[in-house]
């Protein structure tokens, strides 16, 4: 199995949907990210946690064959969030956030880590991501995602992130902010010019669109009845995207990161059947197989 | 060439959106409708429009071979609205509606319409659109729209229209508006449950989701980098989808209604380009056939 580097939040979430409320359920973009990934690939965490991080929680990743040497437990709290996703689905309130642990993480990569050749940085201070790439030898693929926050205090550093990436994956909303433009079109052709190679925009209940110099690749989310909470949804989707990547070991072949984006879109919809990581974490290769034909079928 | 009958609204049109600004432009569901449908069928409109209702109007649906002996001609002054788009390119706010003609229209089908085999009731009050129901005889399929305004003021009368259909294409928000339902598929679903055998619930540029008892049929828009104006596109996705189920005559076949999806999508991509019915109205089938033929490399 490719190995496939991820650092990003693991995170412990306070959630209010139409579906209902959870107080403190686990989170963050690297669970979501590794737990979607490790289908596909040899998932390596770089993140940071309290030491009120559950026992189970850190075996839900080394089940999963997780490598979780890159993970620090400082002492303290584990980052939390607090949000509500009230009308509109694709975009949480945000009510807290408690850095807590997270406000001083200096992500120092383990020896063996800095030779893996896929590499994802997930939501993080742009500076952090900066210091991960920085020590990465010769990496074959870079994966970069970013928040509102970042792009509203940090652009200029965000933006020496966006030009050192093979790939960014964003949501609609940050990638238009971001670029000014007023569609995930023309906002996905103006990262481009960035340098990344592909960009995907992330559109919640609406799916994708991915941009390459050959063209767009759009597509709708796999049909969910009832969204129980997206929280995750775009770590998910990013995690199946680069892991079947890293799988394939063909770089960015057009056919391999078409289906990488069918994967994504199938894994997200586990996620967000269930509060938190529970419905992901069930998710069997049987499942993922059974709605990735029916989904050809709905797209056909 | 099928006969499809389309009874809706002719109007003049004041838009503002970030591309501009236009005073008194061709609009109306049933011009949307006609000049779309006209590519696959012979439409019949039934409709009004005032005394300052321009000839090179009444000729743009000549030239595209409509028949227009349902249209009436009234003293007084043709349907206005004008309306805004801000941000969110996939809701306009209305300004300003002035119903003019269009309020005492009592829709009197000729003679030679009532046999129509074909009908599509757009977005009028639903007494209206049982009216036309009662006078077609035999009809093989009829479709029907609606709009926010008749949900929250007519809702009975509407649900006995949606009861009486093969076929509602009715937008997203509305669709939520209606049923209660959080998202597009809760919201078919629950549609279907009326009656109609095909339930269209048009997503802006986010595209579409076909409902039938055979499955979910979900595809994006055709991607545009910059709309100009969205006023229309849910009224040509009509008149293309259900000009192409009349052209096909088949009933509604799986294959022909995915075929018409496709072509609704394609159809209201040119709608939103320019203000109004401008570009739509240049559209040639070759224009048709070369976005076709791209739109299936992007959703491939």
């Amino acid at each position: 199995m490719s190995e496939l580097l991820v650092v990003g939040s693991l995170a412990y979430d306070t959630i209010s949907s139409p579906s209902g409320h959870v107080e403190k359920t686990l989170g963050g973009s690297a669970n979501y990210f590794s737990l979607a990934a490790s289908h596909f690939a040899q998932v390596r965490v770089v993140g940071v946690v309290g030491d009120d991080y559950a026992d189970q929680d850190l075996n839900l990743l080394k089940n999963r064959r997780v490598d979780i040497e890159g993970l620090q437990v400082k002492e303290g709290k584990t980052f939390h969030w607090e949000g509500k996703y009230e009308g509109d689905m694709n975009e949480a309130i945000t009510l807290k956030t408690q850095l807590n642990v997270f406000e001083h993480f200096n992500p120092n990569l383990p020896e063996k880590y800095k030779t893996t050749p896929y590499a994802f940085l997930a939501n993080i201070h742009p500076e952090l991501q900066l210091k991960v790439l920085e020590q990465l030898k010769s990496p074959k693929l870079i994966g970069s995602d970013t928040m509102n926050f970042w792009i509203q205090s940090q652009k200029e550093t965000l933006s020496k992130v966006f030009k050192k990436v093979d790939l960014i994956l964003i949501n609609e909303g940050e990638a238009k902010m971001f670029t000014g433009k007023g569609n995930a079109i023309s906002a996905a052709q103006e990262l481009g010019k960035l340098g990344p190679k592909v960009i995907v925009i992330k559109r919640g209940e609406y799916g994708f669109v991915m941009w390459t110099k050959d063209g767009f690749h759009i597509l709708p989310a796999y049909p969910v009845s009832e969204v129980v909470d997206p929280t995750g949804a775009g770590d998910t989707f990013a995690g199946a995207f680069f892991g079947y990547i890293s799988q394939q070991n063909k770089g960015l072949d057009y056919s391999v990161i078409r289906q990488a984006c069918l994967r994504g879109t199938i894994l997200a919809s586990f996620t967000v059947e269930s509060f938190g990581t529970k419905s992901l974490a069930a998710v069997k290769v049987d499942d993922i197989e059974a709605r990735l034909e029916k989904y050809k079928t709905i797209i056909a």
